[in-house]
């Protein structure tokens, strides 16, 4: 596209991402009744008041950014279309507009699902990459790169670059299902997931700025026309959801926001830069593993611990039979106590050994370094540390990439 | 595509359309109690059992239905992607895919989120229209015809042919919308639904293998892979939902029906063709204009009134004050009544002058008709009359068609 044309379409993507906020803004108040009446709302935990709060509010966020991406889907074609030049027309270019469309449709419509009817881990592992199938076949007939590039340390041995075929498919399908349950589990207090959400929205969009210059431009391009309008939405939502939150996001939010990250990473080729703007995310991931695999007991909800009295929040505790755990949990509890990852507490019960542990998130670890914190300034402080995180991410992905690389793909 | 390849991508896609059958058969019954605890029930008023029957059970048709199609996209296509010729991929037909099940997608989203929350007329209205917009700009790029070719008795006045431009793309765009809403006011017997959308189904599978050997190959091989997997879930939908229901299809159903007959209808050229096979709809909105657009007060409920004493059913009537009807109102009531389309009383109660009449739906009509009927009778008479039009659409498209045209569009 030419320079002008281009910046024209951005600018009404910006308006566009304005309507967006602005919608989300006035419809969340507008629709509380409706959820509440459905039956769609949760009682703060962390609150003394037992208000019903309405839930899956991400449903409201998702719908308005399909509205306004359907009706901006014309809008980059154009010049194509005034001159119903048809022969001549970008399908390759459409074809990710719609697949990308169809992946993120598919994503909110499954999160909504969750949100009303608890579905099973299965479901939401085998799903998204379900969903991730006609953005891999477009990624497949329209670039179809899956060379990595060598680090220079490796080259004696590996070579300049390396084509790892099959297994670069499976691992954007598996980023698709990373990303849509990455910011999932990073949940629980008043503002965190919209929070992260529009962090990583909004580094996102700074590193596609930065690299409009770039050979890449058209794919950063995309990414932009996806982004901004998501970042619109999000931030609404996220006024709403701040504390003391008038609204949940749901499991809807998440899903819409983690496709939206993937697709753009994967049709935009940059799922590694993504991948360093999810630190916290990876990290809490990693942490949260021995619980999610189940190889040290996990209670159903893993959120802090409200004390009414001083009105902050502490670790919530794991606590179970120490003949529960096996070997392998044995030795995780250790190395965690050991790097302080978590509290570990081993006591006499009345029927048998007891072991006490912290609960393994990134939020429960925020505690356990801060001590007793209020929730909005714990939130406050989770996302700075998103913050943090985006500027180590672009500090590693420019100047220290280049000690490796020459350039990153 | 070759005869040979074609006939293979055709044969794929029978055992997916049986996959989805066997999956969707299994899966309703399994999830049975997971949609009742989700508060997704209903009670069946034309029983005396007072059971909760899940509701919304399209959505698990649906999702199998999208599973299906994503993992059949790529066998149309296997010939480009097994030579990796990407330059000579054939973009223009897969976006035709992505738009078609983007446009599916959205509306088992749109339809699910009504069945849960009972969305408001404006939304059932507006997000259609807007789900349509990839749809039509996928033929606006790759047909662009808008010319309908006139009847001959009247091409003396208007030439052989009027391009129609832009009313064209709003008639496919009020096609979706009605498409999507005409199988939801034809409602409330157990099965009638799910029979419909088999009845037409079957019938414009049937019109499609007939023009198999025309002019138009590809589009009714489209028209084939959406319609047969559709096939597939819906009958193993109706098989549950038949009498006595075990659950009830919800607007999910009806929606996601609808917009999967728009989308072959307007991607494959036969809108015309479609809507003849929805005469009993077509029929049906028009007796209940009058109510739908409040000429005539109308209930919340227009289903047909239960006898438990004889098992049967009898016309519902409105009951309401004459001062309540404009004279508007008055005109249609006369009219409809004059056509035996409704019965009419006008009695003096204690507060005036009151009006009832039978309620303006075909099912209503089907009883005042009969007399009191059994609920399976009835629905099964409602099914053979659709079936019979079916008849009558290829009647009037294949014999009938050429005395006013050479050969439709």
């Amino acid at each position: 596209m030419e320079e002008t044309s281009c910046i024209k379409t951005l600018l009404i993507n910006v308006v566009f991402s304005i309507i967006g906020f602005i919608l989300t803004m006035k419809l969340i108040p507008g629709l509380k009744h409706m959820f509440i009446k459905a039956n769609l709302y949760g009682i703060d935990m962390s609150k003394t008041s037992r208000e019903k709060v309405p839930e899956a509010q991400g449903v409201i966020c998702g719908a308005i950014y399909l509205i306004v991406m359907f009706v901006f889907i014309p809008i980059p074609f154009l010049d194509h279309l005034a001159t119903r030049d048809t022969l001549q027309f970008p399908f390759h270019e459409y074809v990710e507009f719609l697949a990308a469309l169809l992946s993120i449709c598919c994503m909110i419509f499954l999160g909504f699902a969750d949100d009303v009817m608890d579905l099973k881990w299965r479901h939401k592992l085998l799903l998204p990459t379900i969903a991730s199938l006609p953005l891999l076949m477009v990624y497949f007939v329209t670039f179809d790169l899956t060379e990595i590039i060598v680090p220079k340390p490796l080259r004696g041995v590996l070579g300049y670059s390396l084509d790892i075929g099959l297994l670069y498919y499976l691992y954007m399908g598996m980023l698709a299902v990373f990303c849509t349950n990455a910011i999932n589990i990073v949940a629980g207090i008043n503002g965190i997931e919209a929070g992260q959400g529009l962090v990583i929205g909004l580094s996102v969009i700074a590193f596609n700025i930065m690299e409009l210059g770039g050979n890449f431009r058209e794919a950063h391009l995309f990414s932009l026309y996806f982004l901004l309008p998501y970042v619109g939405v999000c931030s609404a939502l996220l006024y709403h959801n701040w504390y003391p939150s008038g609204v949940f996001v749901g499991d809807t939010f998440c899903y819409f926001s983690g496709m939206t990250f993937a697709v753009v990473a994967i049709l935009g080729h940059f799922s590694k830069t993504m991948l360093l703007f999810f630190i916290p995310q990876v990290f809490n991931f990693i942490l949260s593993t021995p619980q999610l695999f189940r190889f040290v007991p996990c209670p159903r909800h893993r959120l802090p611990r409200f004390d009414p009295q001083s009105d902050t929040l502490r670790p919530s505790m794991a606590r179970f039979k120490s003949s529960e755990v096996s070997l392998l949990g044995r030795i995780i509890l250790r190395v965690f106590s050991l790097f302080r990852l978590i509290e570990l507490k081993e006591n006499e019960g009345e029927d048998g050994k007891f072991i006490e542990c912290t609960n393994m998130t990134i939020i429960n670890l925020a505690l356990r370094i801060l001590g007793p914190t209020h929730e909005q300034r714990l939130t406050f402080i989770l996302l700075m540390l998103q913050v943090f995180c985006s500027v180590l991410a672009l500090f590693i992905r420019y100047p220290l990439a280049r000690l490796v690389y020459e350039r990153l793909q």
